[in-house]
């Protein structure tokens, strides 16, 4: 028997996940929720762009989830034994770096800077870094236009250099005491094999190659003449970086023996290279070479790869084309939506249709199911938080048409799960014409195993069949896989996942008749998409409410 | 002293005002509400186009309104004497035709059609003839586009001619039972003049020129010939309608003595020409040239009027310009807002958000007015019951813009009033673009009264004073002026309004900063306005959302 266990880094807490490596079964989870800040996360009322961590958060989260996790695995199977437990695999939010000073500790843990905000791990929706984004976005544009034709054409303020910058510039102290910056999905790793001189510590491709333009056509990172006309201190911040990172199925070190003895695990067992969550999600789907795989919660990430032999081109609006950078020896490409499940928590919990009761999920989904497609004469688009792919465009807000005197909130509640659905198949439209073929699409997280309405939907308006994944938490599946592999259990990922992975039996088929009508309504959500998204685009909007009426009374009869 | 009466039939009630005509002062008032129906209106569950009146109702009205206003009068005053009522003026809804026989009576009022809804009178949002206002626009367009200029360009389903060729279409026996067709307007000073005779029924210029396609110009009503290519019946009824038509200065004929004893009135009393129930309610809000009187409601009414002598161009999308519509030696010229107060009541009743309480008018209006202009980010178009003026559109749909994560339910309360309130500029922008200047704007209707900040938006966006008629009933006051009028008090109708209307001493002015923002939200508005409305203009549209972002933020800081 041989085991595998997962540690999955979330926005909120982490969890811990022991799997059989033969099968996939999952023997034991534990979740454990940072304790500091507002749900594990610090914040400033006086600026709502911050969003910082406590590493000492990351680091009882292990001890804890393990602990608990290897507890439940005992319960559940009486044979379980946690020295079968041949490897680690992390993944964790990104980018969510950290400065350490040169013993590689954070900065937030030494007291000379343990209520210092900018001295902590810069959570990935820390937006504070937009003005510095902007920058990099220009200077980019005009110097290495290739470093932004990877990443969809801007620079995000989610991203590594956009929020060392920022510090730089609003705490310079903080920066001068850093030796560098590592990612979270670095850090973790390099904590649990002893590597404490951070030039050591082995940066990930994942996180490099999709928030710091590193690419090996350019040798790397981006050079440092480069960062040095954002700032000279970023120039020499370069210097820190290396010039090489790590797939996912390499080793970030072997299991040191006081974490072995703290964990109650094997000293000397590989730690996997960390990756971000959704990667690793979509290594726990099963992604492969044509199957797209979708997480959808409040946003959505959509992942596809495509052998690292395929001439692939820059794809316009896809946030990051990465060699190596979801599954070894493919190109790892990550599209997304800025809000799915947010939208419809918003119009749940802030217009509140018909008060709590009648305007709940559960409530709202049931009436909207009984709707035909195109009977509302609703369509919105999917923008309340912006447009991540293909518009890449956070200044992006949401629109509804259609309403008349009798409009009802389901009819809302639909068009917006629709609008959603218009979204993903916009992603999977810009894949295709790009030459990256989709024939298999996998759904995970929370909604997409919830909301069978939705999924149907997705289904109608794509006019493929909406798979699920078997696993309820496929982040923390996926980082067992690569500790399966890394732990030697398998030659590669694509054994591992063929053995680990797997498909709920439930299945959402597209129904020939409804599909006819989304395909009539997303040419209208193209026209809105294209008219409010595009720049410099002269389109003629007269025909759209037209289009809807003649939609909705064709639906009606 | 002199008192007049004034009968107002509204949609679902009729109202008697008996006012003092020296000063305007309301000494009795009654209201009656009509039995038959729901509301008082005639609907048939399969066909939501159906709004059907019956005549008996507006009979009972009379008897039992005149009484109840004049009790309240002798209350109020001990010294009346309904022996001083000098006249009596009507007003009702319109197009309201209904058929009668050769004697003048309603086909309703006969056993043989008394439960026949086509043989009633057809209220004015009876749809049911929209095929064949299609088909008069088109003929007309073709044979006679002269005949649409004067009314904005669509010949619509709620008026004369649509309805009376629906009913030959459906019910050719209610068709070829009625000896002709008769506005409620026209029929109801008829009948307590004793004019029995239908071809001696004087028609006013109000309904014939605003709905039935009446000018001089073409010498009347439209020409048999025309009509007759609709259906050689139409044609024939043609003759029925006779080539003359008079202003509300006009008698219709004098109380005869059966009804005077009825009412307790003097026999004889001069009865004015009945008109629309909006066109009186501008008189009685003091309108002459250069005054705008909007009547805001559910809908809104919108009036001008411009000399006779004036050389005035046809303006588009004005639904009627008609040579002494509104008052006798002015061209009366109408448009109007297909929904304004539906919309909120839509919001509030329909999506209901927060739930009943939470959400009512008076807790959104509130927390709404607290907002300041473009702070919310929002931009709505109030079109969820298509556009009257200026696109005369009824297929358009509302529209809601820039909504985020964070967007709350007063923030689209307040952008649904702003839509009405950029929808009210529109209508004064295009009176001003041909001519027809505007130096001051009277309101009237329950929203005006009772919506403060609805009007203060409405003073910051047109950049005007806006003012409230004094008269909580202005359509009933109206029709009083026109009783005292034809009763002798005065000459003309300037010297009655001078000496019967007023304004609220509360008014409301522009505030300069507010009127400067929303000068450039209304150029957003005009953009998708334009964008949506218009048919074959290329309009980008990217650059919206934008602004909008960039004023929300002007606003915060």
């Amino acid at each position: 028997m041989a085991y595998a266990v997962g540690l999955d880094y979330g926005t909120n807490s982490v969890r811990c996940l022991i799997v059989d490596t033969s099968n996939g079964r999952e023997l034991g989870t534990y979740v454990y929720e940072y304790e500091t800040g507002e749900a594990g996360i610090l914040l400033d009322a006086a600026d709502h762009n911050v969003a910082r961590q406590n590493p000492a958060d990351y680091l009882k989260g292990v001890e804890v989830t393990v602990a608990g996790a290897i507890a439940e695995a005992r319960r559940s199977d009486p044979k379980f034994d946690p020295k079968n437990i041949i490897g680690i695999g992390v993944d964790t939010t990104g980018s969510t770096p950290l400065p350490v000073d040169k013993s590689g500790t954070p900065l937030a843990m030494l007291d000379a800077f343990k209520d210092n905000l900018n001295a902590h791990a810069w959570l990935w929706k820390d937006h504070t870094g937009y003005a510095e984004a902007a920058e990099i976005t220009e200077l980019a544009g005009k110097e290495h236009p290739e470093y932004l034709a990877k990443c969809g054409g801007t620079y995000s303020s989610e991203w590594f250099f956009s929020k060392i910058l920022h510090c730089l510039r609003v705490a310079p102290d903080v920066f001068d005491a850093a030796y560098t910056w590592v990612e979270h999905a670095d850090w973790l790793p390099a904590v649990l094999t002893g590597t404490d001189a951070p030039e050591k510590i082995r940066r990930c491709r994942c996180a490099a190659g999709h928030k710091a333009m590193f690419c090996d056509e350019w040798g790397g990172y981006p050079d440092e003449a480069f960062l040095a006309k954002l700032d000279p201190k970023l120039g020499r911040l370069r210097r820190t970086l290396g010039d090489k990172t790590y797939a996912v199925d390499q080793v970030a070190g072997k299991l040191t023996d006081a974490w072995a003895s703290k964990l109650g695990l094997t000293a000397g067992i590989p730690v996997a290279m960390g990756a971000f969550d959704a990667h690793l999600g979509g290594v726990g789907s099963g992604i492969k070479a044509g199957v797209l795989v979708k997480i959808i919660g409040t946003s959505t990430c959509d992942m596809v790869v495509a052998p690292s032999s395929a001439n692939l081109p820059d794809i316009p609006g896809i946030c990051g084309i990465v060699d190596g950078s979801i599954l070894p020896g493919f190109y790892g490409l990550e599209a997304g939506q800025s809000a799915v499940g947010d939208i419809f928590n918003w119009f749940v919990n802030s217009i509140q249709p018909g008060g709590k009761e009648a305007g709940s999920h559960q409530s709202l989904t049931e009436k909207a199911a009984r709707l035909k497609p195109g009977q509302s004469g609703l369509l919105a688009l999917d923008w309340n938080n912006g447009n991540r792919t293909i518009l890449v465009d956070q200044r992006l807000t949401g629109l509804l048409l259609g309403q008349t005197l009798h409009t009802r909130p389901e009819e809302i509640y639909r068009a917006l799960v629709e609008a959603t659905a218009f979204g993903a198949l916009t992603i999977i439209n810009r894949f295709e014409e790009y030459g990256v073929e989709i024939s298999e699409v996998v759904n995970c997280g929370g909604i997409s195993e919830k909301n069978a309405m939705l999924m149907q939907i997705y289904a109608d308006v794509t006019g493929r069949e909406m798979k699920i994944s078997r696993s309820a938490q496929t982040c923390a599946l996926g980082s067992a896989i690569a500790a399966a592999v890394v732990g030697g259990a398998y030659p590669g990922f694509a054994e591992a996942q063929a053995a680990m992975c797997g498909i709920k039996e439930t299945t959402f088929k597209p129904i020939p008749a409804n599909h006819e009508v989304y395909r009539r309504l997303y040419g209208l959500y193209r026209q809105l998409h294209d008219g409010f998204g595009l720049k410099g685009q002269p389109l003629a909007m007269g025909n759209v409410m037209k289009e809807l009426l003649e939609i909705k009374e064709k639906a009606n009869t």
